[in-house]
């Protein structure tokens, strides 16, 4: 079944890390699969998922945030590392031996016309019985909602930074 | 930090546990104190988390579903059971020996009036710094959303019993 956790609030990967402590507690392989988060990422849920040794697979494909936040990369970089990043997520999705895949900020690199939509569509219209898979980042296309079984909306209501709490290394990575 | 996770979504619980899982991975310890569900309730998440040893405390504190779902027990045990969850809770709170607290489905104890709100604005107002906590749960009262820092609705949009896909473990728990 396809997962879509998708808006504007907080919440969307964590649910996903969470859906995938629940499958790895049943004994299936999990992956988490990063379309924007890059090599320098380093986060606290990366330690923890260690704890599971070869049944925790994680790929950084990513070169972090796309035209923002003092990126300098020309546009082909981020190009060829979407492109890298979704082959893989085809290879294990088709492989049948996860019980999940995270496809996370997907939804981004689509949003920035990294990947196809069509090319998304057609994978995860053949996904393996046993696989979930689980589609991350704000502003998931319709064509995505439309094959998902569960989709749902993080709406943020109230963020920390409109408080003028500052950015926290526990609680933001 | 107060985090509220509330909505008719999937997803609460989940991004509860994805953040307990980075907090981990920092280092600090993580608890999840459970309102609704009672002993009886075995799932994936748990069986993951026992990864953590004792880094990870689990207090399965309800009785299960409260008057609906074939609940027979009287009104008085459940009262009882929340009382002692609560106060469980406020004792590993107020230790701060913990980096994150999850006070699982409180929202809906407090609905149903099981606990009350004055008392738990009361506790949540003097949370350690070095704590966090997350009150997961559908209808969150606007007492608490007034008191967090960071408030995620999950907002529904599409779920798999909408299109007649049956429960399943490896998902649902």
């Amino acid at each position: 079944m396809i997962f879509v956790f998708t808006g504007d609030g907080k919440g969307k990967t964590t649910a996903a890390i969470g859906q995938a402590i629940r499958v790895l507690g049943h004994g299936r392989k999990a992956a988490l699969v990063q379309f924007i988060k890059s090599e320098k990422w380093q986060s606290g849920e990366e330690r923890s998922l260690k704890k599971f040794g070869k049944f925790f697979l994680l790929y950084k494909g990513g070169k972090g945030f796309v035209g923002i936040m003092g990126d300098s990369l020309p546009r082909l970089a981020h190009l060829a590392a979407a492109r890298r990043t979704f082959t893989f997520a085809k290879k294990i999705i088709n492989s049948g031996k996860f019980g999940i895949v995270i496809l996370d900020e997907i939804n981004v690199a689509l949003a920035l016309k990294l990947i196809g939509i069509k090319e998304v569509v057609a994978l995860l219209r053949r996904v393996p019985e046993e696989t979930d898979v689980i589609c991350t980042g704000r502003a998931a296309p319709k064509e995505l909602i439309k094959i998902a079984g569960l989709v749902t909306e993080c709406r943020e209501i109230k963020h920390p930074y409109q408080k003028g709490f500052p950015a926290n290394k526990r609680r933001e990575y």
